[in-house]
């Protein structure tokens, strides 16, 4: 081998290695070049060091550019898990939230409430402000007005379809879902919200049923009475009564199936109140499966639920729980979760229009998202955070002209602060008294009463007209409709419906390169085929072999999707633009209006839903 | 120097460095190694071997990083006009469009009456919905709903102000706009709007005044009459009135000021109608600066227009024409243009909650955005495109519940398509026809006349009842309101309020890339600090400027900010939430409210504006 020189020090004639001459040092001190060894080196010494420079140059363009390029990824994509724009691979977890019913003006509506009310900046905004990143778009196949079934299922399947279809298309066929198709890839699925497990947006990923109003059988569905088996993991939220006997106390269904029973017997944990919600210490004593039922049908508003704290849990608490839960479940899997969190009741207080239940329903949901966002930090599993709305609902606006004047241009957040409980609450405080007191009670009593317990301890109000008062006994007026009214119209909020709208609602992501798919504005669809990407999902094979499990030599033409509840019948319109008759009416090809009540149930299985609790959202 | 030997070739010793001979030959073909030349090798030899293998792999290293590095460049920014995230640096142009008063919903309503109308697919989508980016909350200093003085306060300083502010702050000092710096850097300004010249957003670009109702003044100002003399160089839009002397026909001013005129002899060529608009032929033959007043007011709206289009020009002409001039203005400088293209009205069909007349002036203002896309993509010189609103106007919902009952989901296109006028054009009929038949005439011939010549020729409503007629004949009612009312309530399209309302509004872009800091939430004063970034603009120093010439010694401090109208009084609410009185009235400190409509002019300057012309929007 060649000796072991060092690099680019110029060999000094082996007789004077070891001390440097008096010429060497001055050279050194002063600067100048010191020739005298010039002829004694080797020939390929500049050669040497020409090579050194380039190989020096090209590594330090190297640094640079892995600098500059590490740099410009970071800009990129903070949290660095994958490339923008690229489709990540290996274990990942995905979390889908939906703010039932919050539409944009939501946002304005609590941001400001929230900023009134703790004396804060104009750049002290939510968290979901910061994570804004688009728009949807949310048309069903049957209207220009969606409801949450044909919302949801624009998520779930990625397809559009018509109001009321729970995962089933207009042509009558099931649709594979995204959570599905993520538990038969090896992923875990939770759904956690705070209405019945059963309702619409929920049911949509867990389900397949012709109408959203089968929620009888949804409930089977959902711990695994359908062709598929059992597809979720963990359901935290309320609609209890679904799944009740209805031999028993607290039960909604239509006949006295158990399936609460049933559920046990194939494995599943149970619990039903906020005593063995705490037992599961956050979700690091859960035993999956597990089928959380907290509530009777579905949770208070956050803004009651805050005075029943020993009663129900928030849906941080429940979002928390899950989310632990789920991470400790995959820990050593290939695979990681897939879980559906709902805001479900901001959709409510839009139909109540009811804008001080609402500000706090969005607030709790601003803090599960804030939640999910810290576990995706701390998480070791790499997982992003989609958020977005199913439609608007109650059309409301920060603004109300109350006179025929020209309107100021303001309104009164302070007036939402002042009420302690929601219309809803105070609703049915009104009804108990009602029934106490009887209709013919003292007229004067009766306001007084109201006035004080009601619209001042419950509302804050305390300039309200007799006549204001008096509405609430009118006869077919409903009392929560009324009090909405009486704080909406003091704080100069708008309403236009007690129903859904067609407004565009907002997508939030953990991150806009999280979700680089979905900035902008989107149709609906687009939001789920976001999903099923992400976690690189075929529903297309789900759908198949839904199809085929229901086609099975055995099974009847008639009967094939039986399994989905009565059937619509083929002339009632559901590919193009009908109206949404309140789930309850359906417009046929021939332009004659039907009643759907009669469909209500699962005849052809001896079941037939119905308990007429529950309003449509 | 050492000898020019090929790098890495092994030097045969130089006796058979011309021939190659048979054991070498042999070797390179059998692949065995030639250890003859071992020994002979100088001891540098593997040294070099080293040195090169490294420099070749740092070269091919920076080769594959350069490759990856500008493949992503590329991915991140298709239009390669500057690096994502980078500030550019020379040339540029700045293209700003405000869709006065167009809130998320407007985009919902106008979209889904385009597909209804022309029959298309639900992904055939406004251009506008592809260039979706984000939102901008809009709270003003005053109040939580703002007027369009504050908003666009708010793009053309980068400050929050009062309702009614002009480009004045809180502290009633003027702050340098984004126009103002652009011109002063070297760029050509320009404004193009379908509403008076005069009106809050055009105004805040282009001029100072301590309320938006000082419009002589503003005029005054914006042909250069003020501190910083001239600093538009292109203005096309209505509001002729307020620049011609009061001794005139069609004159709005309080005095005989030939504002016209003055303009002239600073050079100005003038244009006032469709005949000299059409003269410019598109941009190419016009002489700058350029004074273009081609309506006495506001421009008629765009449903109406169409049926005028002899004398007014479209939106989307005069962004054409402004960018062709401006373009060519500039082909020569070192500084491209900047323009403010304001799409007015959207705002006014709000106010008039008509939206038949709404749907038609989205898309005027989506057409006029394509062809500024268009500009963008055919321009030599790079550019970019940002558009957002001031605020929402109406708390319009894609909604309307008519009756108790619990409402369809569905609201009705068709009947917007079946309307030819606004409400605004059948108001003024209607006024002219009350005028010429008087109050008394005959009620049913009255009936008919208006069922007949506005119900069914004008909106398309063939099904109006008598009572609906009666509401016109009112006094004190509006008829433009109840026309529009007719229309809306047929359509189940839901409003709020005359005013405006607080919910965010949508900013979207030519690309995302080209505005990644405006992508998501954020604060209307973000937008117009975007604008003066994207320049490379110093506002700071023009307020410092528009200061400096209102202090020079020889100005008492009392007349300081004289030139921006009478002062508003420093115990007038500005700088926190109050509330807008429709511009005409305001809080004072102690909580008295006080009458603005003396302080409309600019008295201390002779003046005193105040036409009652336009309403305050």
């Amino acid at each position: 081998m060649a000796r072991d020189d060092p690099l680019l020090v110029p060999r000094a004639s082996s007789d004077h290695s070891s001390e440097r001459n008096d010429e060497e040092v001055d050279a050194l001190l002063t600067g100048q070049r010191l020739d005298r060894d010039e002829r004694n080196r080797r020939p390929g010494f500049w050669r040497e060091v020409g090579l050194f420079a380039w190989a020096l140059v090209a590594t330090a363009a190297v640094i640079v550019l892995a600098v500059v390029y590490q740099h410009q990824q970071n800009l990129d994509h903070k949290s660095g898990k994958w490339a923008p724009g690229e489709k990540p691979t290996g274990k990942r977890n995905l979390i889908f939230m939906v703010s039932d019913g919050m539409g944009p003006t939501s946002l304005s509506l609590t941001r400001s409430f929230r900023q009134f009310q703790s004396g804060l900046p104009i750049d002290d905004v939510l968290v979901l402000d910061r994570h804004h990143i688009g728009q949807s778009r949310t048309r069903s196949s049957s209207s220009l007005i969606t409801d949450s079934a044909a919302g949801a299922t624009a998520f779930s399947c990625g397809k559009k379809s018509y109001n009321g279809a729970i995962s089933v298309l207009p042509d009558h066929s099931p649709c594979g879902t995204v959570l599905e198709a993520a538990k038969q890839a090896g992923y875990m699925t939770g759904l956690v919200v705070t209405t019945r497990m059963t309702d619409a947006t929920p049911a949509c990923f867990s389900s397949h049923a012709n109408m959203r109003s089968y929620e009888d059988l949804i409930a089977e569905h959902q711990i695994g009475e359908y062709p598929l088996g059992r597809m979720v993991d963990l359901m935290i939220g309320g609609g209890r009564c679904h799944f009740l006997p209805n031999s028993t106390e607290g039960s909604c269904r239509g006949d006295d199936k158990d399936v609460v029973k049933i559920a046990k017997d194939k494995g599943f944990s149970y619990i039903n109140d906020r005593k063995s919600f705490d037992g599961l210490n956050l979700g690091s004593s859960i035993k999956l499966p597990l089928l959380g039922l907290v509530a009777d049908t579905d949770f208070p508003y956050e803004i009651d639920r805050r005075h029943m704290n020993d009663k129900y849990p928030s849906l941080e608490e429940m979002a928390r729980t899950a989310l632990k839960a789920l991470s400790d479940a995959t820990k050593d899997s290939e695979q990681g979760f897939f879980i559906m969190i709902e805001g479900s009741r901001i959709d409510h207080a839009g139909h109540g229009n009811d804008p001080a239940a609402q500000v706090h329903e969005v607030l709790a949901y601003d803090k599960a998202f804030a939640a999910v966002l810290e576990f995706l930090e701390n998480d070791s599993t790499p997982g992003i955070l989609v958020s977005t709305s199913d439609h608007e609902t109650g059309g409301l606006a920060t603004a109300r002209q109350l006179r025929e004047s020209y309107p100021d241009y303001k309104w009164f957040p302070g007036v939402l602060a002042n009420a302690t409980y929601s219309s809803e609450y105070l609703g049915n405080r009104l009804n108990d008294y009602l029934k106490a007191e009887g209709k013919d009670a003292d007229k004067k009593a009766r306001r007084e009463y109201i006035r004080r317990h009601m619209l001042e301890d419950g509302l804050g109000v305390f300039d309200a007209t007799d006549e204001e008062i008096d509405a609430l006994f009118v006869e077919g007026k409903r009392g929560d409709y009324v009090f909405a009214d009486i704080v909406s119209r003091r704080a100069q909020i708008g309403w236009a419906t007690h129903g859904h709208s067609a407004a565009d609602v907002n997508i939030y992501a953990s991150s806009p390169d999280d979700a680089r798919a979905l900035i902008g504005n989107h149709e609906n669809i687009e939001v789920g085929s976001f999903l099923a990407d992400f976690l690189d999902l075929d529903l297309g094979r789900v759908t198949k072999q839904l199809k085929d499990l229901s086609t099975a030599p055995e099974i009847a033409s008639a009967d094939q999707y039986s399994w989905m509840g009565a059937p619509l019948g083929d002339d009632i319109v559901v590919d193009e633009l009908d109206s949404y008759h309140g789930d309850f009416k359906r417009m046929k090809r021939d332009g004659t209006i039907v009643d759907m009540m009669e469909k209500r149930g699962v005849e052809k299985r001896g079941g037939s839903g119905g308990c007429g609790c529950g309003a449509v959202h």
